[in-house]
């Protein structure tokens, strides 16, 4: 964790503020400029005080700096890859005292089960190999399983495992779901475990798994109970896509197409011109008619997708500015999705929401109808669905007083504007 | 939440540093020096980039802000006193136009069981007066009742109730158990709703109600599950220990008591030459024998206590620093309270830690003959056991191993040295 230095200009009252210092192992309140070099360490929290003959008001402000990777890597399975056991470390001294040291590492693996039939064999033999002592949950995390049922099995498991829970984090395996029922599950335990993770779905890849957020699904609502805490590490390995479906390879783009729609023209056209191709290809090599090309915009478009998400997420990691550029297609669609489960998939619920705000934006003059057009072309060049009879009038008009009702009465939905802009 | 200037001296990989500026509602990374007269703002964030033949890597760093209020009340629920409902507002400009608009209140309260059959009746006249749309669960959150089912059932009511995650703080009213539940129903639902708590134990007057902490037990351990959320504001009123039986002041006073022998050498001859009128005044103002001097005595070391909390939790909010003094008293503890469940309580379970490390304190010469006995007189003055039969030396060694291993390697264990020392 970084150190941090508070700007308090946002404490209004007149109160005393208290710097603290830490001497001797204790920590003091200090009034007035600190001396350095008198004090072991500042802290970057302040205390406030007011006293009244009613009586005394404390106001603590302290920062928590959350901080973490994401790495893109080759094989991560392959045993000579040390990326999936060692890649969370950010100093490289970690990093050689643990290889010198012939401690045997200890992982407690949550995968979901598809994943596992695929991929468990080599999951199973990297771990061997590199001589770790691991448990593997193997899970059927479907959306219909988002629960905290599914959480507190997990942590069951865990808790019998028992891990050091500042040195073994938990690792998540599999598509959005495995990742945000996980990641919440480590969030809990013990006030917090690290935990790190690899997105297996397009979908995951490029959004589920860059962000903070974790959850499960509660009383019919999506990701209703959750917890903002980022993974120590996201370890991307685009060979994974391969044996996902094609439909939910689409589903992946429509959450890339989100990101291109709001921030990136050059990302647009990338999928314009190329989204056929990366259906075909699955983002892998392919030595086939498309030659190279395909690898070159598996790349670029991933690469692309992944910074502008994380520009969008990083200066905002807790959502406390309800005003996000992320949320386009978010507004219908978590309605949506519950209502039709399990037959649209989530990026096609995005899909519909943002192909109906297209139409609100054509429709108010913020596009022009060739820019609706072209979107729309490529939405269906993609193999996304434009529309779904469930969502009706009731249905967008429930989401959008509930955002309001959600959002202290004020609406603020983006909508693009011309391509790549919003 | 207040703006952050990061201080990045723990990158340490050679990568290239983005600061993030918004720029017509679109975050966009940064190269170099920032214009500030360029941009709308100027993120505390900061994300770094290295590319290699690899892969990308990107870190991110994003720090979060938690402010809170804790602030002494009297009379809390006499209907002239808008502490309740208002008093977590930080900026007066939100209370004015909020007494301005008429709207009336909502608020979603959580009350302990035996509380409620002593002051349900007030809180419900106090919220009948003040206008306000309510509902009171009253629950009996015992030790024992303290697990995720009862975080649940929290939650599906606050689910029915439908309140404004961003304006309608949940209340919690009750001990340490209460606002330990509460709290995590609160942060868990919709990823974090802001939550009020109202202690009515003298433990959790100047204890659990004070830091970040929340939690339930889980596969029989203490606190297994939880998070590190702070309240949006505590609410203190000294008039609810007036109902609270002799033996759960005397527990309360146990945490005290750990505050005055790692820190405060005053609290400690407070608590030595006042501790029995504490107890027979039970924190309140006295016509008898005692006149003026117990409310004086209550109100000094309640504030002395509460402030060397703050000093101690504040600088380490999220417990990332595990040499804490506030952990006096808490390393064999746990374990005995889950053993002996329900026969002893928190503080007594503590204060038989206390009792062990002053004597190993003493054994190892860190404090003389005299002080040990001081301070286990203080400890029978406060009517607080020192022993107990299931406190045994494998017990005491589990738990040492146990930290040991949850801590990679390192016991630190804080010890008194001296009076009001560690
Ligand atoms: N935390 C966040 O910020 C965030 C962002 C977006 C979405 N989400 C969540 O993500 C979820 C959707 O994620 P998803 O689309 O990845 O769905 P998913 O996790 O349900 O996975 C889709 C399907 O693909 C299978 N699968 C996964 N990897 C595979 C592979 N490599 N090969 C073959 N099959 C594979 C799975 O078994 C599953 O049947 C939703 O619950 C959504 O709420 C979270
Ligand atoms: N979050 C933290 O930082 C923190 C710190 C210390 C302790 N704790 C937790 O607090 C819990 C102990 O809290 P506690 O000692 O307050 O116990 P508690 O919440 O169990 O309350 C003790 C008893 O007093 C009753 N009671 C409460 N207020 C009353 C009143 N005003 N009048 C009459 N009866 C009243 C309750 O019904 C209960 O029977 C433990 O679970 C411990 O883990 C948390
Ligand atoms: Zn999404
Ligand atoms: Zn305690």
């Amino acid at each position: 964790m970084g150190k941090v230095q508070l700007e308090d200009n946002d404490i209004k009252e007149k109160k005393t503020e208290f710097s603290l210092v830490q001497v001797k192992g204790t920590w003091k309140r200090k009034l007035g400029k600190v001396n350095k070099d008198t004090v072991d360490c500042v802290s970057a929290a302040k205390i406030y005080e007011s006293i009244t003959e009613k009586g005394a008001t404390w106001t603590v402000v302290s920062p928590i700096v959350f901080t973490y990777k994401v790495t893109e890597t080759q094989d991560l399975l392959d045993p000579i890859n040390d990326t999936l056991l060692l890649g969370h470390l950010s100093d490289p001294q970690q990093v050689d005292d643990f290889k010198k040291s012939n401690n045997s590492i200890k992982r407690f693996v949550v995968i979901d089960q598809e994943v596992y039939k695929i991929y468990g064999p080599r999951l199973t033999h990297y771990l061997e190999a590199n001589n770790v002592l691991y448990k593997i949950m193997a899970l059927p995390t479907t959306e219909e399983n988002k629960s905290m049922e599914m959480a507190l099995k997990i942590l069951e498991e865990v808790n019998s495992f028992s891990l050091d829970r500042r040195t073994e984090p938990i690792i998540a395996i599999g598509g959005g779901v495995c990742l945000d029922i996980v990641g919440l599950a480590a969030s809990l335990y013990r006030r917090r475990t690290p935990y790190i993770r690899v997105p297996t779905t397009l979908l995951s890849y490029i959004d589920a798994s860059v962000g903070a957020k974790t959850g499960v699904n509660f009383a019919n609502c999506k990701n209703k109970l959750g917890a903002y805490i980022p993974p120590t590490a996201v370890f991307l390995d685009l060979s994974f896509i391969q044996t996902i479906p094609r439909r939910h390879i689409a589903n992946g783009l429509a959450e890339m197409l989100k990101m291109a729609l709001m921030k990136h023209r050059g990302l647009f056209e990338l999928l314009e011109k190329h989204g056929r191709m990366l259906l075909d290809t699955k983002f892998q090599a392919d030595n086939s008619v498309y030659g190279l090309s395909c690898l070159q915009a598996a790349s670029q478009s991933t690469r692309i997708a992944i910074t502008t998400m994380l520009e969008e997420l990083a200066p905002n990691l807790w959502e406390d500015n309800l005003n996000r550029l992320v949320d386009f297609g978010h507004l219908i669609s978590p309605a949506l999705e519950m209502k039709v489960l399990p037959s649209l998939l989530h990026g096609e619920a995005v899909n519909i929401d943002m192909s109906y705000m297209v139409y609100v934006s054509k429709e108010s003059g913020l596009l022009t109808e060739e820019e609706k057009q072209r979107i729309i072309s490529c939405m269906v060049g993609l193999e996304l669905p434009v529309w779904h009879e469930a969502c009706t009038k009731e249905l967008i008009q429930r989401s959008l007083q509930d955002r309001l009702k959600h959002s202290g009465g004020l609406v603020r939905m983006p909508l693009p504007v011309g391509l790549g802009k919003a």
